[in-house]
């Protein structure tokens, strides 16, 4: 059993794939499921427990009992209520030593991690178990951004570093050099359905989403999927822009076939 | 008629407020209002026109033959289509000499001012004509910010000017140090309701509205009004920090009754 992988699984459908990967590589798996963010069908078939991410001490726990020492985190843990992060002994040990460190979503899983660590645990990047998935300098899909829309990605850029700096968020929309809108905790998909009532007239705009400088890459990778490209058609935008190397892609095929259905542009940049 | 004051009317009650304030200092008022931004309501009873935002010529045109010297924009003119700011010649022109400069909302408007002064136009403060309106420090009514949102304030602050720097918005909302909400194009209306259903449990968040670093004063200061308080409580927020010096209070009794009745903070603050 030494060899189980831990998965803590959040919110979304990364939990599931990261699952799948292990077993295509004939690793067991384990699944720490946090309550009220995991979604119930990533348990099934699996061995598992559910905890509060307020009980630190209880998934450490249940962890060591059942041989696991490499972990991964798959899946955005976006921060809850104050009912959930109700700490345990070893949370609020762990909140005392971290103190206002821990203010913004990176800063609290960079400081989750060195806390693990310090248990004994290994943990993993999720890039590890979907190797293919990463998105590559370049164009994706049939589509390529013209000059205006290079430009709406330089601006997009650099407004999304100036998020990324301040651990507010990874993702900007930006139309005709004017940003339309700014991801803050409402996700992307939030941001696209808000951006849709937004937009001007004329070229539609370019979604850009880039990980913040100093995010933690074991535990909040940008993701898109077909349905964030499927989101942006509807937005009206003309493309999406994301940082090449360290966004990843659920799955490529799909959201190739989703862009190059809907005519707009999927593009690998340097971000950094 | 040398005398009378040009109200460049974008959208909002503002421009009703200063031709208020000229008429109760006598002086006659001419009103140049933008078609599909200005209020309807702003133009009657003064003698006015409507020009398309792109109707520059035109617009200077009818200042000209109407002995307007002194000009004042009130209302928020945020970028519109491509269809109104479709631009005459004399817009063709000023384009073509603003060029990339025009970006985001501010650039714009501070070329804009420096193309009408170059016309031999006088474009003066909205602040000349409501002296008493303007934040001042200190909080407002009869609720004070605890620590926990001195701390939420901070933060805000540190995002706003951020947001400010790049000429994205003015406004942020922060709750228990995380970011739930960023102005963009949006307006802060929209940023409070989205809000409403972002917020976390526990002690509410906070917003804070600033000027941006560069913003031209004489066209777009930040503003609040009763209603902006109402749409903060109905978001489940403690208070209010805006930019002492420079926050229009639209109006200020109405701003203090509505943050009493509903038990949260006002606040000024040192922004810059």
């Amino acid at each position: 059993m030494a060899d189980r992988l831990g998965v803590l699984a959040g919110a979304g459908e990364l939990p599931l794939r990261v699952i799948a990967a292990a077993r295509a590589q004939a690793r067991p798996v384990f699944v720490l499921a946090f309550e009220g963010i995991a979604d119930p069908a990533v348990v099934e078939g699996s061995p598992h427990a559910w905890v509060r991410l307020g009980a630190a001490g209880e998934g450490m726990r249940i962890l060591h009992e059942n041989g696991v020492v490499d972990l991964v985190f798959a899946g955005a843990v976006r921060r809850p209520t104050l009912a959930d992060l109700r700490p345990d002994w070893r949370a609020a040990k762990f909140y005392a030593r971290v103190g206002l460190k821990a203010l913004g979503d990176d800063g609290l899983l960079r400081a989750v991690i060195g806390e693990l660590e310090g248990e004994g645990f290994r943990v993993l990047s999720v890039e590890a178990f979907l190797g293919d998935t990463l998105a590559p300098k370049g164009v994706l899909g049939a589509v390529a951004p013209d000059a205006a829309a290079e430009s709406d990605i330089a601006r997009g850029l650099e407004a999304a570093r100036a998020l990324g700096a301040l651990d507010i968020g990874q993702a900007v929309v930006v139309q005709q050099g004017l940003v339309l809108g700014v991801e803050a905790i409402e996700g992307t998909d939030a941001l696209l359905a808000r951006c849709a009532t937004l937009r001007r007239e004329g070229p539609g705009g370019v979604l850009v989403k880039i990980s913040k400088p100093r995010q933690e890459r074991r535990a909040d990778l940008p993701t898109i999927g077909a349905g964030t490209v499927a989101a942006a058609v509807a937005a009206g935008l003309r493309g999406i822009a994301i940082e090449a190397g360290s966004t990843l892609l659920l799955d490529r095929a799909a959201i190739v076939a989703a862009a190059d259905a809907g005519k707009i542009f999927v593009i690998g940049i340097a971000a950094q």
